[in-house]
């Protein structure tokens, strides 16, 4: 099932996307305002049976016409608009050397000099050995469509292409080869990076702070798609379109840790929730970083997975 | 007021110490079941009203004897079981430049070669410029007295004696001047490390994960002070005993930013909530990095802030 939360006349609902793909089904209204599906945590923290119960109102509302609204009439959110908690890998090898060359040119470019040829490195055996992540900003989650207000402190605003796995139950110690259990689904995560801040708070060594963390900096969907439909993310097609226009294709073939190997080393002696996200970390090639392009004022930024959808926002500057 | 959350026969309450200093005034029993009292967040975000109705409970039960209890019968939880998002910043000089004089010892141990002289450095301009932080796992905090498990990754388990500060109620591009209006209070944070995991971390450059990030490794406790009674938070004597014995004694004076200095540079652009608590990093010589030495297998951790109180917790090994 393709889920989603929305708003329709000033009410959050979820529900799910028909075969047609233009319509969807009123989880809230179809179960009766049953509490399993009055938000995504719920029905994600309800378990396998809620999900079962989605699966019969998707297949009853298709079949009687009940219960569904044009996807045009409704304002997509956020499929988790505040997740328990959130983290962010980075797993792909060429973001993974590359982001340090586009950040040597962003400290030239900073320092008003030239802007120098670097080579990439190798990737460094640490992020080979173990999944690197940071805690990143739940609160600035935003859906599709929404327009990210550019911070007022940085320059040179970049989006990033993230895979992102939502978690389907909690649990510690969690074995790899039980890890499958606890993904319920994935979405797409636009990773919104004011990079002049990055840099230079990174200096500090304790990671990304507001060079990812403001508001409406983390835009998540447009759906949360259940893990039976994309049995293997490592196929998932993945495509930037900036304005329109086509800048970057690949796939994410290249991951050098799977969201099952992410949960297992979380977890070790540390309880994991129903409900947080996992970013993967930006797709090979997938940020202007690693073409040491940036983003402009109204920039649209449209992020595509194969089997998930399209996540675009708009990107502006702000007055004053 | 020192107020706090405990659990009497398996009930969660909130409420604040008497002036004798061994009884707690019972808010949830005083409030005839108000929500305003129901936990410490719920109070919080209550706002200026409900502590105003907590002061009169205070005073009332101290004039009646109505509603104390002793605080010999219950068992203290951090005050904010689960606060809505948990930075921890590093301002303390002394401990950023000797912090990485003692990673470089902890290199070479785990290497298994002789562990060298090092003068520490000074301090990055970087963070004197700004206030450097993290978001940490706000799932992972205990209070007071709980056993902290020792993740079984780790053989270098290390304390951090922190100031944590609790903020009163949200808001955006606070400036500084007004910050102090966003302050609840402070309690006590021991920042629990798992250093080598820390280390090997580190080098991936997103900062502290597994060696910040285990169950019960973010205590705080023992009581929420309101900041009426802590006006110049830089005069605050902070002591650090293993085992009872003392070692470490020194006082907040250092601080390169303030709390105020961190609401403002972090609202910048990103909204920020009630009950969120930014630690302060780890006082001057408050761990035992800085001093080469680590903690054993029932090591008794004492943290002390005078106005605040004592955290105490045990840390013990597991098998397995």
């Amino acid at each position: 099932m393709k889920l989603a939360t929305f708003e329709i006349v000033g009410t959050r609902k979820i529900g799910a996307v028909t075969g047609d793909g233009d319509k969807l089904v009123d989880f809230t209204a179809a179960s009766g305002g049953d509490p399993r599906f009055a938000s995504m945590l719920a029905l994600i923290e309800a378990g396998d049976g809620a999900l079962e119960t989605a699966r019969l109102f998707l297949a009853e509302a298709e079949r009687s016409g009940d219960h569904l609204i044009p996807l045009a009439d409704v304002t997509l959110l956020a499929p988790i608009p505040v997740p328990p908690q959130f983290r962010d890998f980075s797993v792909f090898p060429a973001h993974i050397v590359q982001a340090p060359v586009g950040m040597k040119k962003l400290v030239a470019a900073l320092e008003g000099k030239p802007i120098p040829d670097v080579e990439p490195g190798d990737v460094p055996a640490v992020y080979r050995n173990q999944p690197i992540y940071y805690i990143t900003n739940r609160f600035s989650v935003v859906g599709p469509e929404t327009t990210v207000r550019w911070p007022r402190y940085s320059s040179y605003m970049d989006h990033e292409i993230e895979l992102a796995m939502v978690l389907s139950k909690g649990g510690k110690d969690i074995p790899v080869e039980r890890a499958g259990e606890h993904i319920f689904g994935y979405t797409i995560f636009n990773d919104f990076s004011a990079r002049d801040a990055q840099i230079v708070e990174m200096g500090g060594m304790l990671g990304p702070a507001k060079g990812k963390s403001f508001d409406a900096g983390n835009a998540l969907g447009p759906f949360l798609v259940t893990k039976d439909e994309i049995p293997d993310v490592k196929t998932l097609k993945a495509s930037v379109r900036i304005n329109g226009e086509s800048v970057m294709s690949d796939d994410c073939s290249a991951m050098l840790h799977s969201f099952e190997e992410m949960i297992a080393f979380v977890s070790r002696d540390e309880t994991l929730h129903a409900g947080e996200v996992f970013g993967s970390g930006t797709v090979n090639n997938g940020c202007g970083l690693e073409h040491f392009t940036f983003l402009s004022d109204g920039d649209v930024v449209e992020l595509e997975f194969d089997r998930i959808g399209v996540l675009r926002n708009t990107v502006v500057r702000q007055d004053g």
